[in-house]
């Protein structure tokens, strides 16, 4: 049996549809339906507490995103349990949107455009090419990966740092602390796409964030706690940060009445930079499922220790 | 002798050393050092009064930009005056830009995230695939095209509209008046790449900008007098229309307190979504008084008759 677990009943009335069609030969059940003591996998998003130490026989969590940092947070994770992630599964696509969508806005001006807008002010910017816009990709995971190499083919310098050096082509592969310090210190934009992690939360801290140069932009569409928002907001009032454009904070939703909410050179969007996209996330999970019905090691396990 | 004039003398001063390096056997002057009687060619953006009269011996005009409306438009320019424009020369990639950051701003919905963003409200919209965002190009010339071939390649369903019929991969090609209320009534991103003619001059009036889908977005970087502004606001006030993107207008500079310069659903931009740049054309204008040195025809030849 197969608990598929939400907080929103109706998706997951839409989940079950979707699993049953896809492996009739299994029993996928909502949590009103399970049968506890027969759940050998939970498919899950959002865990209340609780249900974890409900089930006796779980062999395995299949998380419905790419981030599992809330799921290693729980206490109640079992240690040694395994727990898959989606890889990619239509998100890397939506994320290079997002990413590009705030390079090419930086490049373009359109941020200063939309501030001249607000004060009635009609002023031409000399344009800049691609090939003078530097990007740094925190994360070159599956994500960051993808995002790279769409930006290398808009013709923009890229850049990436991750744990372990990559072979990315024209994507200028850096790691450690001086690989970090370096990207910040050379790029006109940072996006940040790193999981959080015990060793990437509150990477960019205010002396970190002052690394970068002049007039440049961040984006983060990892974790909201990897970024000091204090720091990130005294940085852009004092002129030193250009713009930022945010799909994830510390605290989400956003507090009412937080200052990046009216902040004029900020984007913020609700965490929408690449949704599951609940098609690709069945046939993904489905062909785990089987992979580990044919006794195989599965695609995109947790590396528990390393914390993603 | 050949003049090179535009309104900014830094600017002339600029282009008269890059001619005068690349072509060192000809005479760039500006006006003030030009012989008049001397001139047989005229490089030129913005002409002054008068100036054309007082050339007694020219053979042709090379415009230092793609729209020759404002040119064409001038009573003193001679009958069968040979009149050459830029063929895109960086701006076809230019434009290519600014449209791509108009359609990933709505397929993605980055304008509904502004407005509630101004209103502190944080809600997720379903997402949406660029193959669910028709995208439909008014004009297939150097630069539509260009355009049209990007937006292929970013997973968006093009169709252009022109006088002549295309064949451009995967991009439908439509023509005619019911070609363009097809195009209208079927696409969720109009932008509009025309050049201003005695034929597309008014071409966007209220009845056909109806015709749009409601909760569609008008891009407009052809020029100013295509669109039909107060019709336009009419239906971005009704909400037929979601939001548009404009860089050409009516009057430019846009006059001080213009309803679209504070409209919610409008991002303006001062005319600079495709700047002509420097080094390109003046190595397409050298090529072109090479072309007519060797007694051939030389590209970008504006047909008078059909205004573009
Ligand atoms: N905003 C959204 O809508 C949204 C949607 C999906 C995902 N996300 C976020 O994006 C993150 C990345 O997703 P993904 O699928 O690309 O994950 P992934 O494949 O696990 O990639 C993570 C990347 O981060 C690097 N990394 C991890 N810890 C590091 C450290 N301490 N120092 C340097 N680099 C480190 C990894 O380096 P190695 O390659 O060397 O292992 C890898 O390149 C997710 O964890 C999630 O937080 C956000
Ligand atoms: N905002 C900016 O920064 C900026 C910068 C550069 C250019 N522009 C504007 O962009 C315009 C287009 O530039 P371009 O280099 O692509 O020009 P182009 O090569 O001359 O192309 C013009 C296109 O419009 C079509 N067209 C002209 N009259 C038409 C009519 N009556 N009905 C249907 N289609 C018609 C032409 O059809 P055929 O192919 O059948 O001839 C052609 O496809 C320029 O004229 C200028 O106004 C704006």
């Amino acid at each position: 049996m197969i608990l598929v677990h939400t907080p929103n009943p109706k998706e997951v009335a839409t989940y079950l549809e979707l699993f049953r069609a896809a492996m009739p030969e299994q029993l996928f059940v909502d949590v009103n339906e399970a049968c506890l003591n027969a759940v050998r996998y939970l498919i899950v998003w959002g865990v209340p507490d609780g249900l974890i130490a409900s089930l006796p026989r779980l062999e395995a969590i299949f998380a419905l995103g790419a981030g599992v940092d809330k799921l290693l947070g729980r206490a109640d994770l079992p240690d040694g349990m395994p727990l898959y992630r989606l890889l990619d599964s239509g998100m890397a696509g939506q994320m290079t949107e997002y990413v590009r969508y705030g390079v090419l806005g930086y490049q373009r001006n359109m941020d200063v455009y939309r501030r001249q807008q607000a004060a009635g002010q009609w002023r031409m910017l000399a344009p800049r090419p691609p090939a003078d816009v530097h990007v740094g990709i925190l994360g070159l995971g599956e994500i960051g990966t993808a995002v790279a190499k769409a930006l290398v083919r808009d013709g923009y310098p890229v850049s990436g740092w991750s744990r372990s050096p990559k072979h990315i082509h024209s994507v200028h592969s850096l790691h450690g602390e001086s690989g970090l310090e370096k990207l910040l210190e050379t790029s006109q934009v940072v996006a940040c796409l790193l999981p959080s992690t015990p060793q990437t939360r509150g990477l960019l801290n205010g002396e970190r964030l002052s690394l970068m140069q002049p007039g440049s932009m961040l984006i983060n569409a990892g974790r909201g706690d990897l970024v000091d928002q204090n720091a990130l907001l005294a940085l852009l009032n004092n002129g030193h940060l250009r713009c930022a454009q945010l799909d994830v904070f510390a605290v989400e939703p956003l507090p009412h009445g937080h200052p990046l909410w009216h902040h004029p050179s900020v984007t913020v969007t609700p965490h929408i930079a690449a949704i599951t996209l609940r098609q690709e996330a069945v046939a993904q999970i489905v062909g785990k499922l089987r992979q580990l019905a044919r006794g195989e090691e599965a695609d995109g396990r947790v590396q528990r220790q390393q914390g993603y």
